[in-house]
């Protein structure tokens, strides 16, 4: 490993102690580590324009910086247990080729507010990624509530066959719920969006930085003030980025249940593409939809690392050594969600009904509540309207899903969808 | 209790079946009640606008659901054990005193959608006052920002004293925070700020219920259009309050921590009013911090209510009982994070520093970043000048705290807090 | 409100203050005063023994709780919010009631051991509770096995008919299950029963307090030796009592997951009793496995407590106010998972199968693994085995669910359950 | 990557999708695979017992799997993304030597036993580690008491001073909570000791599996008898695992944060060996105890895993794919606990006391519940006591350290602190 920057000479290490310290660092530094040469090059331009670096040494700077990013894109560069962490890496390839000037990169910066700026890039994109996934979810589902809007399908309460539905409701409401996460995502983008870039190690720094220059050229909405409030937001944020992450992959979740349910030989609602199940090792007669379990459990990642998150967040203000445990959760959960958000809107796309099978599982007794509702409209008290119909079965023979679906006339329901309406926030979103 | 609605005649009861099913419902339902009569006047009003009620029968309605409002507020009225939930109480005060006119309010509403839309509108009248207490507590601590912005005070990383910083960098730091939190509840009041009522049972309703009417009514800010949609913001909704409930509540456990550690005899930073003390029953030396503590472990409730509620929702779309059991965790953790951020305000107006000891705490070799720093920016290579500046205790020697944040010029330092910045953020929380 | 025994005469309350630090614990304490009394008695007769009260003092402190015991059990005696907990309401009954004898019953403890006693002799009940609980419900799932070792079933993997199975390997699953769950109570046991009275505030007393007597007086095994350790097992025992509950409710919850979809119209295999359901308000068809839900959804009680708990603990060693809020989400959540197992045995034995519609969804697909084995045996490779069996569907037409169950001769396998195997283990629970 | 088992040829597979099946399985898989090859000679033994496997063939199949072994531990072997997870690699390694033989080792069992049996076996070993980390750092804890018995320190409650303690008590505290946890241990090791192999994937198989043989050569303690209860005992398992090891991290987090603490310029209690100590990238001055740190942070990974493995554990009884999410968090949960774990009893041991400091830090008035105490001993109650000797600072003058501690002759107090009873439980632990 290279010699670590802080470290004293009389310090005995342990290898235990130091394979403990440096934990999973590299590894999740190689998501962070282009961010944080992007970062590094807002910095370097920065110390120029207050004259600590001069022309030449921005211009070798930015240059080797520049390679560096290609070397990784290409995979000649590989951050691994040779460095303690991202940052180091960065600082011993320039040092290595600038000698010197590769130096005057670390001045006036903390690897705080290093890991901080290199995090924040981070979270600005993948909640935008996470925006436009909930978006194209949204778009998918909707689009297919405009194609069988009227294709009735039982309707549950308690998993017990309640009413008549349709598979545009089914789909509406995912829709507009994906809608809301896409929401969710867009408004916590502009939260994060501050750049806490010459914070230094959490009070500020004895140089006039240029952090307006900084912000622009990270194409930050904002400066991040306070050095105080830059060390607060640590891990703050990420649990804001899996609070949005939550709410999206509750919908996956509750989504996969359904197919999970409409696939079973009992609903057999549901046909998936072949390409989301697996067979059995043991089982020659198996076909396992596999990728809806897992969909469905991806929200207990989130979740998990969110309690991890939060649970090293009791502390003081100012940096702790903890916080740097908030990287490991914050990053795996963030690339399992997208993960998992990424096969959601083809997964939509692909689903086949069962016609048939949703319209045989439509019982006579699913009309009671319509019949019910006509009386009581008809002026019946609703109460005695409600212990009537449960006895006049023979009031609901003639009775279709087709009928019942276009009676759904609220706002919302089967016969008025509203899907403009929907389509209209969700250009919003 | 009353009779149940849905009671079938031939269903044995057992004692301990129907405390698990009722559990504490009529309790939690205190603080949804008036909610649920307000959204029952405008699903009357709705109702008469359809015509399914007349209008001396909505006059009649309305007339007794403001008595029932005036008897809850005189406390002539309360909700107990004598009722399945706060939905019943409603109907059996509108029946006793109004015969089949009482009966008709249930007409075309489930106790799902009533239940969501009480819930919803009292989620919004929480994040409102969350929001205005973040805004409070901002604002007090800019102010105490303004007022002490150049007391000196060390600055900690690892607990360990670092560089120096100033009680104006400590205030604004959890000014600046406090209004992210505010922002967070401003964005989510707007995504929450939808009608679910009604969307019935999560189907829609044979009825052409006039939501856009009770939408206005209620003072949404739009429709929840599609039934599917209501059922699956059940709880979601919740986690997203409780969620930015949390990001407050980190930021008060700092606070809590910092004022924990500085009122200890060691630190000795600072004095809290007596109010927010207790003594000791077996120690009559003791001053104990008790109020700090409680602030610092609030966060805690709110984490394990969001626990609880997302455990639940791993379930099918649509309506299942279990759904139920995010209404105690939701109510109990909104209710405490409030009840923990409306004392933040007053205890940090009231907290008194002890300037000299914050002073003394302050020793030469938190002027070796300074020292080191200058160096660099004089030429020195950022590393050779933090190895120099090990060795040089005798360049520190004339340094003062005055001079140190005189120095600390970047934007959000010491010598330019960008407190106005902060203000005009604040304007817009 | 009585005096506070810790009030120093220059504090003003404030009321949202005062509020806060009271909290829910007169309302919780409600569960451990009658601990609380009895630790109460061991106390006074350990202060008895080493001369700090007379004969005389402790016939009447003796005489003056079970006065108070009584006036609990009777309901004479409300703990409300007169008083600040149940420590307070118990000194100030003996106060008023015996004058001097009655304030010396607080010499030489603390709340702190004072709440952790009463804790501790609450969390043994409770843990024993669940143990037997546990084992009750072993115990009738073991006689349903019994009962019902042959009834074919379909076995389910990724919820897709898999292979055949049997009533009797259901419920013996359960039956094993939960003797796991019951000996982990039992041997949890072991390790909380322990005595903390007698170590004050943490840090021992200045008297030779007998705790050897109330040790016995109090029936615990063992003391907790140690005033530090007595203050950290403080939560962390609370803990590991609910992941006992947690390992119980863990089994609830799939038992109760199967049950959901068994009583679907789609699986429609088992009949729960009517007790166990409810109507809907608006549908009249309904018949909802309520209390089915609400056991599945129990565990989040559990899990949302444990994290509440948890998280509070990040803390110091001794007493901190903080760990107050252990108390809450702890006897919440033990009382509602002990509601929540105090159902089951009851659920299981009124379980009725449909049998004839368990035998029609066993296709003769779920033969083919049976086939492949068969065949492996023969000497066919399995992988080859496995792949011819796809094709022979041919082979699959004479075979039974019989057949099938009567070739798992496995140990556990239908054909060789080895019930007495877990009825020996069930006897050690 | 090898074939899959499982997969149909009319498949089309995605890339993503795989991805997303394969997860991190192969990594996770290289801790299990050894303890997977020792399954499967057990396996092998047993099928060869029932005459499924020859003589030549059992022989050559155990030479097999050794040789993999062995090539696992030389580095030879590496598990990686050729293969689907370790069970798949097993069976391309003995079928790519053996041919068809190699294939034969799949006979009667399936994924969701091997992966169980290698999963136990595992988690034996791993709470064995656990159980012998926390006797070891017991035994240190106890060892520096035995030295350090009556070296005074102030003991803490709200972090404000309180009354005398001494390095002793602190030390005695830590060895009876480690013993507690290494009791968790023991106790939970024998549950968990039970042998699911034979149970295939849920339901058994019809062969004759000689599972009390398998049971013996992978030394369990019995047979997990039923197929059910095997599958209803994963992720149940590994949460009670968990739940040891967070009993442990508890300790270590309040321990960690006692050092935290004492370390601070204003405590200064203690010293801590350089080699678990970092410096700062900028300021030069530091030194800070970044293993205090991450070992206080540890627990919220552990919590985190707990949380996850739960979340996902919402199931009907089976197999169902979620389940596999399972293993992530638990492998890396206890990695990463026992890895903390490790560092406890050498970092006990290399503490140094600041003695004079810790003495220095004892003011009169934490004598004062001594005094208070004395006085109720003697007759006066102890409200009154109380109320007196808040005045008397007076009568505090000639009090020490020692005499305070000299005082304190109730069982565990600092005059009696029993560390012999204490040895008497660790021997058992």
């Amino acid at each position: 490993m290279t010699d670590l920057l802080w470290q004293k000479s009389d310090t005995v290490t342990d290898a235990r102690v130091m394979r403990f310290l440096a934990g999973d660092d590299v590894i999740l530094d190689r998501e962070l580590l282009p961010y944080d040469i992007r970062a590094s090059r807002a910095h370097a331009a920065g110390l120029h324009r207050i004259a600590v670096i001069t022309d030449e040494e921005l211009a070798a700077i930015v240059r080797e910086l520049d390679t560096l990013m290609t070397a990784i894109s290409s995979g000649e560069f590989v951050l691994d247990q040779r460095f303690e962490d991202g940052h180091s890496a960065i600082e011993a390839w320039l040092t290595e080729r600038l000698g010197v000037a590769g130096q005057r990169i670390h001045t006036g910066r903390s690897r705080n507010d290093q890991v901080l700026v290199a995090t924040r890039l981070y979270l600005k994109d993948r909640l935008s990624e996470l925006r436009q996934l909930c978006v194209s979810a949204a778009r998918t589902a909707l689009n297919r509530a405009i194609h069988e809007s009227d294709v009735p399908m039982p309707g549950y309460t308690h998993l017990q066959r309640a009413v008549v539905s349709s598979t545009g409701m089914w789909w509406s409401g995912f829709a507009e719920s994906f809608i809301d996460d896409a929401i969710v995502a867009r408004d916590l983008l502009a939260v994060v969006d501050s750049n806490p870039l010459g914070t230094a190690a959490g009070y500020g720094v004895n140089l006039p930085l240029d952090r307006e220059h900084t912000t622009r050229a990270l194409d930050f909405a904002r400066m991040q003030v306070s050095p105080v409030a830059a060390q607060l937001s640590r891990g703050k944020y990420e649990l804001l980025v899996l609070g949005a992450m939550k709410a999206a992959l509750a919908d996956v979740r509750r989504f996969a249940w359904d197919l999970s349910l409409f696939t079973t030989s009992e609903f057999r609602f549901v046909e998936i593409p072949a390409m989301y199940c697996t067979g059995s090792s043991i089982m020659p007669n198996k076909r396992n939809p596999d990728v809806i379990e897992l969909l469905r459990a991806s929200y207990a990642v989130i979740a998990g690392a969110s309690v991890e998150i939060e649970s090293t967040l009791s502390l003081p203000s100012g940096y702790q050594r903890d916080l740097q445990y908030t990287k490991g959760p914050a990053l795996r959960a963030i690339r399992h969600g997208l993960d998992t958000m990424v096969l959601v809107p083809d997964l939509m796309a692909g689903l086949v009904w069962h016609e048939s099978t949703l319209r045989n599982a439509i019982e006579p007794a699913m009309y009671m509540t319509d019949l019910a509702i006509e009386r009581a409209a008809e002026g019946v008290p609703f109460r005695e309207a409600y212990r009537t119909a449960s006895d006049v079965s023979s009031a609901l023979k003639g009775r279709t899903p087709e009928r019942s679906l276009a009676a759904r006339t609220s706002p919302g329901g089967a016969a008025d969808l509203r899907l403009d309406e929907i389509r209209a926030r969700l250009e919003q979103a």
